[in-house]
């Protein structure tokens, strides 16, 4: 891509069209300076077909405001812009409003709150909030969601693989398979939601961690072609890479060939004074194999060397394989515990496209408008009701119990004082009859989830690294309920509205003339 | 993203880790400069689930090859590769590999052949063929995957939206639930393939077309919580884009409200000398709703305003409305044709993320490596007989009948001649039991497939413009039998090898033991 497709492509035009006629409207109408919030959440928890997610981990917050920081109307956008014809062959966009599209302190007046990275979020709490000039929000709503929506998505589907291999190191492989460019995206949300490690070679030094990977088939192939064989493939590369010599065994026949050569190669290893790190199986009965590939290494004396899985793998075929190794590997002798724990997982496709769900349904969409120095609620009614937007500025709470586990997320409005002082009555956010009481003495402590970012245009905020989102993310999983954590037909985390937005969203719907919200 | 991090994560370093590891140790071995060459190609149409592809149409290329040619290992990337640390702490790659990689003379003996974009290809089939030192064109790899399979992926999705739609206008609308930067080559395969514009902007004045939108719900919502109405938000819109007036009609009730107000709003447009541009429906029942806003348009005297459809489209909920529109538009007096060719269709999550198959199995693979000034076949034998790879280095050829018909691709040995003027005995690629002879009277006209694009790295191909492209596409897709063109259950196309290249294979895969490719 040359350096001025790049510009044009990935700056401040990366949105939308109609943000763009949009925004030029509320500045006909003089509403654009107006101050308007919009809110992003999503309506429902990746669905991979044959299963589902109960939580999903926050990313993407940072990469966006990045974007934001550096996305301004330059002369080079403002020029397309203003060459822009409509259908009858006129400009589209007028000098008054590219001016002001193109002015110094363009966003210096946008303010964001939103749940930091690495953390658990669920369906229809805000997790980003968006406040400023009506005409500015609306222009950032593309990129926005297309940057939370994707690595939320991912980081998602990482936590998922690592809690079904027992937390064992997750390798990220999906380059070869992502949305192009998508893949570095991918990665740095793959590291945060669970994988340890990634083969995207630049993201990993970008990011500050090693890539990681093996050997391919081809390598085989290549010395078999010179007229050599597998087992001096093995040789050259483990007299090259002595201290990192994880093998493929698969080429061509796993147990026959690959397992057998790598042996007699990690035992020559071994006399010149190095221990192996392991193989590689991709393709067979991977957990069949990988118990036989344990007994024979086990047997020749290398206990250590672990065991990388591929192929087409993801959490229900690793939960599928774990399931087969319980069942099998005491039959040949194997040690179930000590082979899980010796077991890594390379993951590509299904991570990084998220297969089955291959998109999060974020969306942003305006929840108030300043008027006449009032916040007036926004609201959309729709057809189900799950779509009916919850109105007003708000704050989004976790509240924890004795155990210290969350057991319900709770959505107020902004100048609500919510403690755990007093019992508090969560309302179901649309339906009525549904609502419960949680005592003052069930409640461990509250917190709120949504922190300054950006005031003012300004960075008010820290942004970790990814080591430490990580531990953020496996704090908010300890202490998610096992059953929120399952990865077929999770148990429902609880989403309530408080007392008074609930109040507020029933006056909007009975003004609308809906009498009630089912 | 800083520059710094952007050069990092998308030059050279832009591949799988286990590429470079590999490179060392063909360089150790001092096989890295033996000339090798691998084949792109992918081994399954992608499969949606309730419906399936019997074609693919090829995207990709030239932005593998633009990446290709300013991808070097200049002292950024020398310098992570020999700060990069193996696990016990020692340096991976030596100072002799790391000159190599960062010679000037890099990749400039490396030659691409490949089938130009646009072009409709099939599986198991050589679409891209990279020939060059070992070494190097093993670390093009990931990076030639990843182009490839997501933008064929995509434009295949989109020739998909376009037949089903009767070949009406396509928007693409997927920017905000893409993999990130994914979204740019998204647009862009998309247009190859049969979007006619897309909603994000800079891809779209990066590649010189208009990009196109409506607008939001949150336009009618910011005019409503200023206490003003949706007819204020049309009138507003109307008068500022008379002449490209779009008005999305569901923020409040599409037949109650959203409809009469944009046709009162039309009226007034009309008498001001404009005539509306059209509607757009976004929820709902689209086809019976398409048809009574047809209606209202009609009587109302506004026969020629567009009716865009938009909300969670596929070829498959295309294809199910225009049935529903054929069955229902009689009964309230729409003539069905005219309906038809007044739609427009806004596609986004499934056509940017292929829905259901969100990623094309593309594969990169050794077929032959140059020994002694001999070419040798690379081979590998896979349990599967679909897996075993066609070895030698090869040429593709397209064959037509009378009827200017595409049926079948074969591929035979690089120096072998192929013509019309003979009968050609094709040979099925796995299985010995299946051939037939196409009579040279039956034959049209052959047609080589692979075009010479990059040799010894300097390009030799004009890349065409998207416009081109596309003209490509639509003569391909007219060449194809509509019985591989169905979306559900295609038939299958034929792709088969010459006898020639049948008897290496056969002779290989007895020499790995195995009796038939069966």
């Amino acid at each position: 891509m040359s350096m001025r497709t790049q510009r044009i492509s990935e700056g401040i035009l990366y949105t939308d069209f109609y943000q763009l006629t949009m925004a030029q409207l509320y500045f006909h109408s003089k509403i654009h300076i107006k101050r308007a919030q919009f809110e992003y959440f999503f309506r429902h928890y990746p669905d991979y077909g044959s299963h589902k997610a109960g939580f999903c981990v926050n990313a993407g917050l940072y990469p966006f405001i990045k974007w934001m920081k550096s996305a301004r109307f330059d002369e080079e956008a403002i020029g397309l812009l203003r060459a822009h014809k409509g259908l009858c062959g006129k400009r589209l966009f007028g000098d008054a409003f590219l001016k002001w599209l193109g002015r110094e302190d363009f966003l210096s007046s946008v303010s964001v709150r939103a749940v930091a990275e690495g953390r658990i979020v669920h369906a229809g709490t805000p997790i980003a909030v968006v406040e400023g000039p009506l005409a500015e929000v609306q222009i950032l709503e593309s990129s926005l969601l297309n940057h939370l929506n994707y690595q939320t998505l991912i980081a998602t589907k990482a936590a998922r693989v690592k809690e079904a291999c027992y937390r064992q190191p997750v390798l990220e492989f999906g380059l070869r398979r992502a949305q192009s460019r998508g893949a570095n995206a991918g990665a740095r949300a793959a590291l945060i939601g669970g994988a340890d490690f990634t083969s995207n070679t630049g993201v990993s030094y970008a990011l500050g961690y090693p890539p990681k990977g093996t050997h391919a088939h081809s390598m085989v192939q290549a010395f078999i072609a010179l007229g050599q064989s597998e087992i001096d493939a093995f040789r050259a590369y483990a007299e090259l890479y002595p201290d990192n010599c994880i093998l493929l065994v698969d080429t061509i026949d796993t147990l026959e060939s690959g397992i057998p050569n790598a042996i007699k190669v990690f035992r020559e290893l071994r006399k010149r004074g190095h221990e192996p790190a392991g193989i590689r199986l991709d393709s067979g009965d991977l957990a069949y194999l990988a118990v036989v590939a344990a007994k024979m290494l086990d047997e020749a004396g290398f206990p250590d060397a672990k065991i990388v899985l591929s192929n087409k793998l993801n959490e229900i075929v690793i939960w599928q394989i774990i399931s087969q190794i319980k069942k099998e590997a005491s039959k040949y002798g194997v040690d179930t515990d000590s082979l899980i724990t010796r077991l890594l997982y390379g993951v590509g496709t299904a991570l990084i496209t998220s297969e089955g769900s291959s998109a999060l349904d974020g969306v942003y969409k305006i929840t108030a408008l300043k008027d006449g120095g009032k916040w007036q609620p926004a609201f959309k009614i729709s057809e189900s009701a799950e779509k009916t937007i919850n109105p007003c500025r708000k704050r989004l709470w976790r509240i924890y119990d004795r155990r210290k586990k969350a057991v319900a997320d709770l959505l107020a409005l902004y100048e609500e004082e919510v403690s755990g002082e007093e019992d508090i009555l969560l309302r179901h956010p649309t339906r009525s009859a549904m609502k419960r009481v949680l005592k003052a003495g069930e409640i461990g402590y509250i917190e709120p989830m949504l922190e300054d970012i950006v005031r003012d245009g300004r960075s008010v905020y820290d942004f970790p690294s990814i080591d430490e989102i990580r531990r953020v993310r496996n704090r908010d999983l300890n202490a998610l309920d096992d059953g929120v954590k399952r990865i077929i037909e999770p148990h429902r985390y609880h989403v309530s509205l408080s007392q008074r937005l609930w109040e507020v969203k029933q006056g909007l719907l009975n003004s609308f003339g809906k009498r009630d919200m089912d």
